[in-house]
């Protein structure tokens, strides 16, 4: 049987008229700003309707035009890689505190791929539910910002570099090309000059930003053995890649500075003396895999993680990675969705290139 | 200037009644269940209908009394905290799965404190912008449920032991007490006396129940070196307790299996053999102090973690701790929420106790 609760009612406008000593219809000409009544009468009604906590239901602010008050946010990865990851929870932190300024709530989804997550913006925007969204891990070949153009949404694509096929979305994005550039001016500075990428999911268009980025700044500095690899992010591939290419095993499906390799890599003189790793939960087991074969970090081969959190200072030695403001990322893009909702125009924003902070895992080569 | 765009047009009943040849009325008969029409015109309205992809606004839905289609989640930890929380995340994909099947949204919120939460659920509540609320670290001395008594929100408590004055909430809750005791059972069969629990924030009903369950099982033994310390959970405070009772220093706030201790732990003979962490990232995180103060785990400290991880597996040695089912938990919560919104009764479901996974970080005292 239910337990019995006597739930408090919310005040109507008829509290507020009886409170304030007025009509209704006086209360709803000053609530709604319509003229009809007096300013001092104006002020009473508004100051009651804030002694008792008087809102306009979501219900009525949408009929009246106002909008859900709601902006939506899908994260189409498989639950189980949710596990360890920082980023997200760090975006939505920053994301939140410009919402909650504004009073406007974060519908959250998770789903299972980007198929899902179009059918989710179709069922907000018919469904009102939305008045604009977040959209997070953009790819090179991406069905949502057609999508969002033709239902109208506004929307901020985060991460992604901007796409005059689009210019109705907004973006906030990281030079994450200025970022590689400067982890190989690191690395080949120190005498490094085979290296191996491992990358995040490919088709992710900042993974594929990455990859050209490590192709170019390679073949200008004539590093013939600069090679990336894709993974899903998880700490068991990054573990599983490390073994690999520190044991000179073949590869497949890496993409090569220098053009496929069609054999395999030899032993030895082929072994990476530098990793770069796409996130902080892949470097963290990586170096774990690396000590386990008996290489030593930094003495034997150097790691530089991408995304610095404090993970890369809880393992010895402590992780070389590229840090930035994630929850700076995260209000900057929701201050432009707030900018959007205010009829304000379409921008693209860059956020500060991540930055190299060195610690104790990169040192020189054959040291 | 805000670049243009010619947004599609949400489908409307006026648009139904053209496409199936009937009358509008005859369509809102149909999708509102009502009689008036035949069961034929009511089936083909349906099927134009589902074709058109139309869908009540929540607006509409919400003055027919069908609600607000959506659950919320408001989580009072400071932004900074959330960094390394695996926890969160899982538990989150869990909910979403069961709230996805009922085409639920999950209203979600980050605030400083709990008055700050207490806020949200007023506000919620005045804008009608839930139907039920999902409320997480629940606390020893809790100001929630009172309010959420008060409002006739639905609500389920996630991690509390039930609560007989509030039998109108739902609780879906682990038996820490049984884990810490079977933490206790293994760690004194491999004959640890001396034990320190580095424990979460003081004031989480979980937190009491671990240190009220860690000083019984202690006594009950005749372990009198059993103490626990109160964290803010951050892998900073992790490290920086580890370093201090392995150097045998004197811990203020501490809570005592026997007792409140007045002077300072001497040094060597009371240092401890064995710790026990509230979480992963503090564990991962003392490992790491431990083994830079010169001492071996397990050889000269045995470690466990409260909460399995990716990450108990990223760092050597890996990690034994207590393993749950976190997805699951989420799912079970969401769908006592589900059952409260049918209008089923509030119940205290119980999750299975977590399982103690032993791994390389725990072995023999003195080994």
């Amino acid at each position: 049987m239910p337990a019995k609760r006597s739930p408090a009612r919310r005040p109507t406008m008829k509290d507020i008229a009886q409170r304030a000593g007025v009509s209704e219809s006086a209360v709803s000409f000053a609530l709604n700003d319509r003229p009809g009544v007096s300013e001092i009468t104006r002020d009473r009604v508004r100051r009651v309707a804030e002694q008792l906590g008087w809102r306009p239901s979501t219900a009525a602010r949408q009929l009246s035009g106002e909008g859900a008050a709601t902006v939506g946010l899908v994260l189409a990865r498989p639950a189980d890689t949710l596990g360890v990851d920082s980023f997200f929870l760090q975006l939505i932190s920053g994301i939140q505190e410009v919402l909650a300024e504004r009073h406007l709530g974060l519908l959250f989804q998770v789903v299972e791929d980007v198929d899902d997550e179009c059918a989710v913006y179709r069922r907000w925007w018919a469904e009102h539910r939305v008045d604009g969204v977040l959209v997070v891990d953009p790819r090179t070949d991406d069905a949502r910002p057609d999508l969002l153009d033709e239902l109208g949404l506004p929307a901020v694509v985060i991460g992604g570099a901007p796409d005059a096929r689009h210019p109705g979305l907004s973006t906030v994005w990281a030079d994450d090309a200025g970022a590689m550039a400067a982890v190989v001016d690191e690395l080949s500075a120190l005498g490094h000059r085979r290296i191996v990428h491992i990358a995040g999911l490919p088709g992710l268009a900042h993974t594929e930003r990455r990859i050209r980025t490590l192709r170019a700044e390679a073949d200008q500095r004539g590093l013939a053995e600069v090679r990336s690899v894709t993974t899903d992010y998880s700490d068991a591939e990054g573990a599983a890649v490390t073994r690999r290419v520190l044991q000179g095993g073949v590869l497949e499906g890496e993409v090569l500075a220098g053009g496929i390799v069609e054999g395999g890599v030899g032993e030895g003189g082929s072994r990476p003396t530098a990793l770069i790793y796409d996130n902080d939960v892949m470097a963290v087991a990586g170096v774990a895999a690396a000590t386990e074969l008996g290489f030593s970090v930094p003495g034997d081969v150097s790691v530089v993680a991408w995304e610095d959190s404090a993970l890369c200072r809880m393992v010895k030695p402590w992780l070389s990675a590229l840090s930035r403001d994630t929850v700076e990322f995260g209000r900057t893009a929701a201050k432009e969705l707030t900018s959007l909702l205010d009829g304000g125009p379409a921008r693209a924003v860059r956020v500060p290139v991540p930055r190299l902070i060195s610690r104790e895992s990169t040192g020189p080569c054959g040291a």
